[in-house]
């Protein structure tokens, strides 16, 4: 019997190719590049490291702003039957360095703002070989780095290796709760299967163009990028997020889709220059990370009117998307009833359901933890086979959130079972902040947590027991976190005492008693 | 690693107890039904027909009209593990026990309107045993014969089975060209991706209304089905296609979206007495087999304004879409292009190319054979390997199929390289009534072919020559096909002659000589 091939993460650039050869694919700046060219780039670029010795199954690594060369690289690298690893631009480099440790690529691309950092790495890590991908001349690097538009001239283009579905094909870092990053390992079906899901629920517009404005690395961002190649939209690329400079784009690319995370959404319509751009273009915002508040989903639709809210919730150990909450749902009488508050229902590709500690699936209404099946469930933790046994249990990948659902499916996220923080859309592992403050000399007790916070969603704010007879200011700690860890992971505030923090009979620090005054006058955190 | 489970075609119904179990699933006649009575429902059949014997992998046949009922029997053999086998209700039993005989099914479930041949097929195949599902009592049935509502009345629901998406998951008849109908086989993931590929060209809209008009064994109507349990719409059903049943069940059900043949929809449009519905709830029209052609576009655009109609083109091994043509290809612009006699671009999961006779692509506007590659292709014909291997050749399955592509990816189909005939929406395979014919005494040679029909698309024709000294009326010759196979596959004109037909220098009949004259009027059947 005949088992019917799948797609690699190539398939739209195929379908492009067939079906808008001629038609624009990328915008940068001022550049411009239609399908015909990217075909043949990505075909030439992908030649280019198996000469340098790339093996099926190899790792890229990836370290650069947003641009046009990293849709390039998402395809580039599968046509070679290799897997991307895009790493994240807020990282230490020796958070970068630990990662590139765990997963031992042979090359790592980088653009203009991280050469310095990619030399560093290089220097650090033997055997991991350099590729400058951007523009202007990069004064930091040594002789010899490889460039890749010289490699893409020097170069034919080979045939797609046509990875397996059930091919690795890209290894995600996420912050662990453990304290150490851990690769999600995404198979090319794991993404087509996304892509599907995603393309179904935004339904077909004509000439579609999609706006990367959240960073590139980032599966939120890479997911909607997979999806929008099979619906056949242009993509176009801002090198970093800023009200401005996606109103700027909007307007200049006449942009119709894009995906923010609602601290973005807030700045774009809260821009006072917004005016200056004409953005009647843009159809639909797709956000994640957290339902958008009332204030800030009012001020959204009254400075882009006509433009449709549509929120995914996920996470990309799910490729990443679970559910999805459309417009519909933000206004009218579904808003009444409270759904634009919900992470929506699930995709037409995915099970969701409630259980509790024993994985005994809730009724309507009972909170218990959020878990999620279907093709779209990660490989698993890159070289972390029980940590990956501890998420997906019978093929139910566990969330760590707590929800609940109502009774037409609608699911509820109340809080997080895992110690994390989400803060601007990224997601912030408690302990591995505390780690980290824990090894000043100062700090005899500490507990980090998010609180409430205008703009970002939720801060991170540390509350520390500092040791007798030490002095400490909030300053020198928050310092002494960004010397060791990203900046967004460091505290904005810090509350210092003299005395234990609450904890329980066990010993364990009561960080719920901690979080609930900071929490009390929101919607969010209910415990 | 893990490797993600896919889909079992029970996904949309666990997806609707979730999301909607008190709404509406099926409307027949007077009875409606909510998901969570049909979710019961289901389980308690798969437990009955469990009791009876039936095991995992093992066939179920269905030879019904179209009801609700039909709708729960897709859900419930699958939720048993079984396989359905729909038969094609306008087969002779002689057809029927030909394709029960081939994949030896243990249940046979009939309606009324089947209850006679029913009996009659159990009675020809041992161990076959009969299942009614009816509302009126049916005179024809033996003692013991299984009641279906008995049955589930007698039984306790099960838990899904969750077949494998591996698993087979249907067999669907389709004639064959040796003139031996072949069981496609199609596994739980192939009736899947092209529900999400279905789902993802239709969109999303409010409060969907599927009408099951076309017959429900027929994989146009059971795709379409699959599609929309993903997308949550109600399923409203009529027993059979009529303009009027049509027009009425729009009206009664607030129908929203239809599947039809262009033939049907000429009949709906050219009904005097549409006026007497109101059907502007419908909004979409997915049609198949053919392009419409101008006229009936036409008629069907002043008669049914606003309502959208969307072609997909496809096969019962493709399960069945590879190509869709949305409503923007049908007006304006494209319209003056010819785009809607295309059968439209590759669905987001399927490859499309052109090919020669070595298999070799061909480029945009040469004629080759339409081949397709994608999870959608079709597990092979059960039990003919080698039929299978000639049909699906490194992934592509081969339609006979022959068009040309446009630089934009648009597919044309000009002629079917198989030599078969379709009418009214009906595969026919010459051969067969070849067969048929030859059998007549009076026969000395004979050739099968389609001619244009304004109502049927096509139109079967005979022409015959006839032995010397015999006589014979072309009534006659229809009236002995009628006899042996399905009315729809017997000719509608009969040609007869004393002389031989025209013939190649390797004794071949050159049928496409025979069919030029006939269609030098027309645009379709160029050669």
């Amino acid at each position: 019997m005949f088992a019917a091939p799948g797609m690699s993460t190539t398939y739209g650039l195929h379908r492009a190719l067939l079906l808008n050869g001629a038609g624009t694919a990328t915008m940068f700046l001022d550049q411009r590049r239609s399908w015909g060219e990217i075909g043949e780039r990505v075909a030439r670029f992908a030649a280019a490291i198996l000469e340098l010795g790339v093996a099926r199954g190899d790792r890229v690594g990836v370290l650069m702003l947003n641009q046009d060369r990293y849709l390039e690289l998402y395809l580039a690298i599968a046509w070679a039957g290799a897997v991307i690893v895009p790493l994240n631009i807020r990282w230490s480099v020796i958070e970068n360095e630990d990662a590139l440790r765990d997963c031992r690529p042979k090359l790592l691309v980088v653009d203009l703002a991280f050469a310095e950092m990619g030399v560093e790495l290089s220097n650090r890590i033997d055997g991991l070989a350099l590729i400058y991908a951007d523009d202007p001349p990069a004064a930091a690097l040594p002789p010899g780095t490889l460039n890749y538009e010289a490699l893409i001239a020097a170069t034919e283009p080979v045939e797609d290796a046509r990875a397996a579905e059930t091919d690795l094909a890209g290894i995600f870092y996420t912050g662990g709760t453990t304290g150490r990053s851990k690769g999600v390992m995404l198979s090319h079906r794991n993404l087509m299967s996304n892509a599907r899901n995603a393309a179904g629920e935004w339904g077909r517009i004509d000439n579609p163009v999609y706006l990367h404005a959240a960073p590139m690395f980032h599966l939120a961002d890479a997911g909607a990028m997979y999806g929008h190649l099979i619906t056949g939209a242009a993509h176009a690329v801002i090198r970093n997020f800023s009200a401005d400079a996606v109103a700027e784009a909007i307007d200049m690319f006449k942009v119709t889709d894009t995906l923010l995370v609602p601290t973005m959404i807030q700045m774009v319509a809260d821009n006072p220059g917004l005016e200056r751009y004409d953005v009647s273009s843009l159809r639909r915002i797709n956000y994640g990370a957290s339902p958008m508040s009332e204030a800030v989903l009012d001020r959204a639709m009254a400075r882009l009117p006509g433009v449709e809210f549509l929120q995914s919730y996920g996470m990309t150990e799910l490729s990443p998307i679970a559910c999805f909450l459309p417009w519909k749902d933000h206004i009218g009488e579904a808003r009444a009833k409270g759904r634009h508050r919900s992470g929506g229902r699930p995709t037409t590709g995915v099970e969701v359901r409630i259980v509790d500690t024993l994985d005994t699936p809730l009724p309507v209404g009972e909170i218990g933890e959020i878990v999620a099946r279907g093709d779209t469930v990660m490989m698993g933790y890159w070289e972390r086979p029980e940590e990956t046994a501890k998420a997906v249990i019978d093929g139910w990948m566990h969330t760590g959130d707590a929800g609940y659902r109502d009774a037409d499916g609608y699911f509820y996220v109340v809080d997080r079972l895992k110690d994390m923080i989400i803060s601007g859309g990224e997601n912030i592992y408690s302990v591995e902040v505390e780690r980290c403050l824990a090894q000043h000399p100062a700090v005899a007790q500490c507990a980090v947590f998010g609180i409430p916070d205008p703009r970002w969603g939720e801060a991170v704010h540390a509350t520390v027991m500092k040791k007798s007879g030490t002095e400490v200011t909030a300053d020198e700690l928050i310092t002494f976190c960004k010397d060791r860890i990203a900046g967004y992971k460091c505290p904005r505030s810090v509350t210092i005492q003299a005395e234990l923090l609450p904890m329980s009979g066990a010993g364990k620090i009561l960080k719920r008693e901690m979080r609930k005054p900071y929490w009390m006058e929101t919607s969010r955190g209910v415990n």
